[in-house]
Order: structure tokens, then C-alpha cells, then sequence
């Protein structure tokens, strides 16, 4: 079972049917779901340290939806990169390995909470480039699928 | 002025509202057009000889809109990776050296010819993972977007 925990409700209409597509192609491989907790408000003016308590909030309420054996990866640019062939094994490493409750956690606008680098079991970057945390939602399930794609030797285009 | 040279249509709705998106924030800082040329069909059941002729095919045709003066990013899965406030730094110094015409090209679903990585001026890898080759188009125009905000020290979410 694959979950994406994930900060707040999409807001643009063509990335909520970005995301609702690759979630029809996931459901031909396993159960796949998305978890939505409440993001915080983050004004400009914020300072650093009222920063830090809405990426700790918001990292609290993601990690309230961990369960103790699910396998967690944690989008993070500190984290380190794999290219699509090497993600396909990794995750059917995993189903193999009886992992296969696997979580996918993308922190909200502001990054991600300490204590959820703490528990995540890898820390994957998925690029040097920032890319909008909702927009990421589109790109983690798209190689997710391109993963099972490859995984079962099944044709996929570039 | 910043131009798109792309293979094919785009299918998807919400791709293509996507991208429209991106155009509209994008006019606020220089002028911005997608080229799209037509894309050869690439069935899975074509030999590797008809896949190369399918890449120089599409490639010469990418090739036919640049002209000489231009700069050509050129995205490559063999190419370097850039964070998005080197990616930023690294277009304003374009700008900043009159080279202000600047082509992103994105291959087709085989990839990219001999020819365009010959006259690319940069090859740009965006990622270490494969994304759908019309998808980059978002991720581009995304980042494109990025970078004129953080050049103009504007504020711009993760």
C-alpha cells in the first residue's frame, strides 16, 4: 500500500487532475492513497523563528499519520537521488522484503520538520531544483507509477 | 526572450492547463512562446535502428527552429544539474551578457539527437529521475518562473 502525506488541499483545478490521473494508472498495482493534514499559514513577514513553528506543526500533523511499520520516504533536498530504474528496485526491494506499506511525505511550503527527518527511512531528493511542494505531489506518483512500470517490464515512454 | 522548442501536442487537459499557467505569470517578466514540432510516431515493437531515426528525425526538426544567435538549453538526462538559485544566477547572467534569446529544448519520449547536443550551449539535467517528456514542459516553465522571482529577490513558496 503506497500513501502520500501531504501538507494542505491542492489549489490549482489542473494539479488536482494531474494527481487524480496518476492515481487511476496506480490503482492497476496496489492500493494508493492520499493523507491531507492542515497546513499552517506562512505570511512573508513571518520571522524565522514563527517559520519554524509552522514547519514544526505542520511536521507534527504528518507524522501523527505514520504508523510505527510503515516504511517512510521523506522528500528532502538534503536527501540523495536515485534515478528512476534504481527507485524501481528499491521500492519492489521492499514489497519483496514484506515493506509493503511504504509512505511518501512531502513537507508543506516552508521545508521539513527535524523530527521527521528523524523517522524517515530515506530521504530522497528528487531533483537540486525546488519545485512547489503541490507540484511534487504529481512528480512523487508519477515515478511511482514509471517504478511498478519498470519493475514489471512494461513499456513506458520518456 | 524565453522560447519552449518541444516535440507534439500536448494530450492531457491538465497538462495543458499547466502550462498555460505558467505562460500567464511568466509575461510579467519577458516574452515567453512554446514551438511545438510535430513528433514521429514510436511504436514499442520499432527496432533500435528505427528509434535512432525517430530521435534525428525529431531532432532535426527541434534544430530547424533555433536560429544561430540564440542560447540553447538543452534538457538532458546526461547532462548537469543546476539548484534553482544557480539555475537563477546562471539566466541573469545571460541577460546581463545580451543573451537575452534563450531556447529550452525538450526531446521527444526517445530522448535527444547527436545534432542538438552538438549545438546545445548548455545541457541541462534536471533530474536524476526520467520525467514524461511533456511534463517537463510544466517543470521547465516552473522553474523559468522560479528563477525571474528569485533574480527580482521575490517571494516564491516551496
Amino acid at each position: 500500500m503506497i500513501r502520500l502525506i501531504v501538507c494542505g488541499k491542492l489549489k490549482e483545478p489542473w494539479m488536482r487532475d494531474g494527481v487524480n490521473e496518476y492515481l487511476k494508472r496506480l490503482k492497476a498495482y496496489d492500493r494508493i492513497e492520499i493523507i491531507e493534514v492542515a497546513d499552517e499559514k506562512a505570511p512573508e513577514n513571518n520571522s524565522d523563528a514563527q517559520n519554524e513553528i509552522v514547519i514544526r506543526n505542520e511536521g507534527a500533523r504528518l507524522l501523527k499519520q505514520i504508523r510505527d511499520d510503515e516504511y517512510v520516504i521523506l522528500l528532502d533536498l538534503a536527501g540523495k537521488e536515485k534515478d528512476s530504474v534504481a527507485m524501481a528496485a528499491f521500492i519492489q526491494d521492499l514489497y519483496d522484503h514484506s515493506r509493503s506499506r511504504i509512505d511518501f511525505v512531502i513537507g508543506g511550503s516552508l521545508g521539513v520538520s527535524d523530527d521527521l527527518k528523524k523517522r524517515a527511512d530515506f530521504r530522497w531528493k528528487l531533483s537540486d531544483c525546488t519545485f512547489p511542494h503541490q507540484l511534487c505531489r504529481i512528480l512523487v506518483l508519477e515515478q511511482v507509477y514509471r517504478c511498478f512500470r519498470i519493475s514489471r517490464n512494461e513499456p513506458y515512454h520518456k
